[in-house]
């Protein structure tokens, strides 16, 4: 294959010794050129193998039909999830999707974004890395005037449209849920606290201990990454202490599969002697051995509902602006992790 | 937020009553124009808020350094390690990585490769949906002079390299693992033969048979979809035969996951009476109770090499092309789900 040289207007328009401007002007139609030079540059630009590029179009029109979204990582469901839905609603709106992803990397990130911004996206829909800080970069999305959505983490920018889940109320759902089912010393490995999502399930957490009047106990309290090791790695840390939990709550499913995984290997019993909850809802939870309790973010509805955001805004008047503050319900699904009050029964009926 | 109003180069030479032509190359900073000339510009720019789009550049240089990866679906941890692997080889070279979906339909792969060309992307990584039949659409990126590589799922298309896995050995050597250990009646789970990849799995597990002197028996093999209830169903199926099987070699992972869950609900032991490999080596294979058997496609070194055939592309000289067929080594990872041997083994020992 050779190297793409591409045939320009400046080319046609030495070719024919006329003005660029006049060979743009003949190509779009324009009616102060005359029919006769419309055909000589519309043959010419044929014979040159000029593409008159559907972008070169869109630069002048400022509209390409894609939009970006740019998240931490693609493997992980529920990303993919998101992005799912986020397609599911623009595709009848004649939109591509084309996603990036910043692997956890502000410098990443600021890379993506100007990638998109370059290829003159008509919109983007992003949730923030961890190691994203300031709005720096995401200013220069709105100096160029190109819609913004966040989606599941963001941050604090002015006039910026999010959709997240009420992850407090997550890490409620799941604490208490963890209480009822009788348990008393609930850790939590509770994820990296720079992100307010983290945050928010950590102080839903402590909220649920309060509630029900059980003491808080920092030493229960391990800050994880979502890799499986390092929820293995904080059952070690917490088997280190006199009064070992009877409960863990994950902020994150691999972490707490990296729990279950070092229970099972201290031949500990899952739920009867420790309780295990994770978040996320990640399809694996449902295949393990015991099928993991998780708080499910209702990703795809996130998608949805971020996509109609957008499409409010791309249609509203130029006369006022929108800022859109969604915030979804989670939902806990219980299973066998952390679900003794049915063993219980099933086994008082035997 | 306001409607984009894209300020031009048309505006500010109307602004300055000089043509759009010495508007811009007073902006690209023509050795023809005056620095008087070049400084007004400059300085109405700026006032009028007008971007020098790079992506306006990028049309005129004809580079973008974005390069295309068009997949069926990002939400399968083979198809994001490919990504990965690109982006890794990719990155240090100065490239950036956008991703977009086919969802199995060649209509979506239609719109995505023009939404790409239309960014004047650098290159495009594919791997064809299962509905891609003809090269149509394909020639687009070719006469368009953008470099394509394929990779894992390819069709024939002249002067395209592809890297892709051997996958009549992963089927060859899956069939003859569960015949080592002792399986006389193996059923295969054949994916969808449209797709050149399925039907290689199928040949190498056909060969393999005949290698070992077992009969084929064409009621043993069912065409699944890559969906865990497809998986389930054939069971189903095949547990109405007379002859029950005590083998099942699946040409996906979740079509194998849906052949233990339902073997499990029979009540059949795994592996004893009958064993399940899997090809793909999701993650998810190793964290179930009985860890799966599966083919390794060696993803994150199938995108490696993919970066590195398009890199070679990229440099190569104007006077000659290259077309590398690039095909990659399978692993089999034997685990629980038809280790009968060791099993036996740990049996006899107690």
């Amino acid at each position: 294959m050779k190297k793409r040289e591409k045939v320009t207007i400046y080319d046609i328009s030495k070719k024919l010794n006329i003005s660029a401007a006049t060979v743009s002007r003949a190509l779009n139609d324009n009616p102060k050129i005359s029919k006769k030079t419309k055909e000589l540059v519309a043959k010419t630009a044929a014979e040159m193998n000029y593409k008159q590029n559907r972008l070169a179009l869109a630069l002048k029109k400022g509209r390409t039909n894609n939009v970006g979204i740019i998240v931490p990582y693609i493997d992980r469901s529920f990303f993919s999830s998101v992005i799912r839905g986020i397609e599911e609603e623009l595709t009848p709106h004649g939109y591509h999707v084309i996603i990036a992803q910043s692997h956890e990397e502000v410098a990443n990130e600021m890379e993506q974004i100007n990638a998109l911004l370059n290829t003159q996206i008509d919109g983007i829909f992003m949730s923030v890395s961890k190691t994203t800080q300031s709005a720096d970069h995401i200013q220069k999305v709105l100096d160029e005037k190109v819609p913004l959505v966040f989606f599941d983490r963001k941050i604090e920018v002015k006039g910026v449209s999010s959709v997240v889940l009420d992850d407090f109320k997550g890490g409620f759902m799941a604490t208490s849920h963890l209480i009822r089912e009788g348990c008393k010393r609930i850790a939590h490995l509770s994820g990296d606290v720079n992100l307010e999502i983290y945050r928010n399930r950590y102080e839903g957490y402590k909220a649920a201990l309060k509630e029900h009047k059980i003491p808080f106990n920092p030493s229960y309290v391990l800050q994880t990454s979502s890799k499986i090791e390092s929820g293995a790695q904080a059952v070690e840390d917490l088997w280190q202490l006199e009064e070992k939990p009877d409960a863990i709550f994950a902020a994150g499913d691999y972490a707490a599969l990296g729990a279950i995984q070092e229970l099972k290997n201290r031949k500990i019993n899952i739920p009867q002697e420790v309780s295990v909850v994770g978040f996320s809802n990640e399809p694996f939870t449902k295949y393990l051995e015991s099928p993991m309790t998780s708080v499910d973010q209702t990703p795809h509805l996130m998608g949805k509902i971020a996509a109609q955001v957008f499409l409010e805004q791309v249609n509203e008047s130029q006369n006022y602006s929108i800022e859109k503050k969604v915030v979804l319900d989670p939902e806990l699904f219980v299973r066998d992790s952390s679900n003794r009050t049915t063993l219980n029964l099933q086994n008082a009926a035997i």
